[in-house]
């Protein structure tokens, strides 16, 4: 990212804060930090935050940063931003010093990832001032990705399909969830990831829970197992992939008339992807053929989630959003099916509307493999 | 740690809310969770929470979670602590649960590091009831280590001095400092850790930035370099232990000279370490000394943290804490020298405080050690 692209959302972000009725923006580290100024780090018991005013306020951005941390930003141009830097130490109040860069506000718009603690340190300096959640002035803007964003979540997505190619290294007759686990982790850093953000095998009836992570059962012959994974690359965009792998043997044809049935909702969704049409009705076209094919109860979560800097980010493809997907919109398309103490299958990609469509951002197949 | 252990610690959080004058504890995911149900895992956009009654009000604990991650509770054993399940779908308000679970509270003591989404759903829903802070409740239970927790610490100390202790193969002349960062890290890892939360190499002029983690620089001859590392273990207990090494040649006398004041201010605050006496006063050893030889300016920090299931925790080693220090109480001692743009020292140990004193979890050779 250039420092005019940073620029440029910090420019939208005060435009936009305006348009909601927020003066002032307060955020602290987190990825819409990262997004805002690319300074990367979580938040801790010393308060960091960017006092970003809404347009029309007259206060310059100013970071509020421990003293101790300072020389951290050197590499950040926040001169070349215009963002001021303010420090403190342990003997001084953060809070009043965000007090003092504030410009006055009637309302604040904070971080929707901001710990309690710093929420209630900025009320009590601010007691007479409205606090509301910054997420939905932040997220008109991170959930239109750019082009440099785009090519970053290709190369995410192109990433973990490497991981994806390598299953059969992996997931084999005999060793337990944990291990595969651990050998699928050591894959996702070796393809380019700093890390694996999650690691779900779900072998025969763990398939059928879809937020099982791993667990001690030993893979058999004939399982069906779910493996949905995914991390950061070194510039913090994200990858998230699912695929269904049967172990050693073809599945039954219960299960893979069900899973035909799964992988024909997963391609009609991915189809339906387009500008113009809400996030709900993609959420439909998944959940349509899983129910006429009586399968709808066996589908228990949303189609799918945006997908940037964080792994679940706006938009959300799910009944009740209607919101209107446009170009550079990057979300997941992931239906599943679960039966109950049986097995469970789910296809996953990463999609990005384009002009006339979408890209799909993990190409590994779709059937349900025999390893 | 057993079923018996997480249900003693539920119990005493509800008397200690109830002497803090609130009704009911909200605690999401994060170390707060992990310490009173064994739950790993962090905050996400859907609301998971502990609702903790404090002692004398009638409702029973009762753990709101989305029903997609219920199955993963299995290994809790919260039926045996008493701890009602309560699963929510997308379709449903999460707030409007807790708000019929927490049996009509007037306070509401909130995790510190609960996300502000999750706050203002709560405020919303209890419009009437005031929001506080739950830290000062917790960790009231949490500074207080346990024979369990001391044992995890020491496991952890033993690991990052076996990463120390191979410091030689790390950090060498003609490495940048992100090239022994990753080095260094892969060793935390060997070495136990689940990851390296934090790994700063601090060469040359780097070393005099506390809060500095790794840059493109060059370790060279004669640097003197401050490396403080650590991370957590499977159980999720910390590590943190900084050393400073001198690199393929003596250090200058003047740096020989204020690294033994540095060394002796560090020995005598570890030994002002026992129960009876104020975390300000263990601060007030380690800054004698160095003010005494004039480098009080150059320690720029508090002299320790409490560590534990979060790398920073109470107790803080600082000016105006006047806690009185108690057997069991774990915690850093760690004073720097820091001569801008020069150079800079740290020296580091986790101890614990014993009936009579403390003992040190780390134990690596304290001198300014040239490899």
């Amino acid at each position: 990212m250039t420092t005019a692209a940073f620029a440029d959302r910090i420019r939208r972000a005060g435009l936009v804060a305006a348009d909601h009725g927020a003066d002032v923006l307060l955020i602290t580290p987190g990825t819409d930090l990262r997004y805002l100024l690319g300074m990367t780090g979580e938040s801790h018991e010393r308060l960091t935050c960017l006092v970003l005013p809404a347009e029309g306020h007259l206060a310059p951005p100013a970071l509020v940063v421990p003293r101790l941390e300072a020389p951290g930003l050197a590499g950040l141009g926040l001169d070349e931003l215009g963002v001021e830097v303010v420090t403190w130490t342990d003997s001084e109040d953060p809070y009043l010093l965000v007090s003092d860069l504030a410009g006055g506000p009637t309302r604040m718009a904070v971080a929707d990832g901001m710990p309690a603690r710093h929420v209630f340190g900025l009320r009590d300096v601010f007691p007479e001032v409205g606090q509301v959640l910054a997420g939905p002035v932040i997220r008109e803007l991170r959930m239109r990705k750019d082009a440099t964003e785009v090519a970053e979540l290709r190369a995410a997505g192109a990433a973990i399909d490497r991981v994806h190619a390598r299953m059969g290294e992996f997931l084999q007759v005999g060793r337990t969830e944990a291990e595969i686990g651990e050998l699928i982790t050591a894959a996702i850093v070796e393809e380019g990831h700093t890390g694996a953000a999650f690691v779900i095998v779900g072998s025969g009836p763990h398939g059928a829970s879809p937020h099982h992570d791993v667990s001690g059962r030993t893979v058999e012959r004939g399982d069906v197992v779910v493996i949905d994974i995914g991390g950061p690359l070194p510039s913090g965009y994200n990858s998230d992939s699912t695929r269904t792998y049967a172990v050693g043997a073809e599945p039954s044809a219960d299960i893979r008339e069900a899973y035909a049935v799964l992988q024909a909702a997963q391609e009609a969704s991915v189809a339906a992807v387009r500008p113009g049409v809400t996030a709900e009705s993609v959420d439909a076209a998944a959940r349509e053929p899983i129910t006429a094919a009586g399968l709808g109860k066996q589908f228990v979560h949303r189609t799918g989630h945006g997908i940037g800097l964080d792994v679940h980010e706006e938009p959300y493809i799910v009944g009740g959003n209607t919101l209107t997907l446009e170009p550079g919109m990057a979300f997941s398309v992931e239906p599943g099916v679960y039966l109950d103490g049986e097995w469970g299958a789910r296809i996953e990609d990463i999609v990005v509307v384009t002009e006339d469509g979408c890209e799909r951002l993990n190409t590994r197949p779709r059937d349900l493999v025999v390893l």
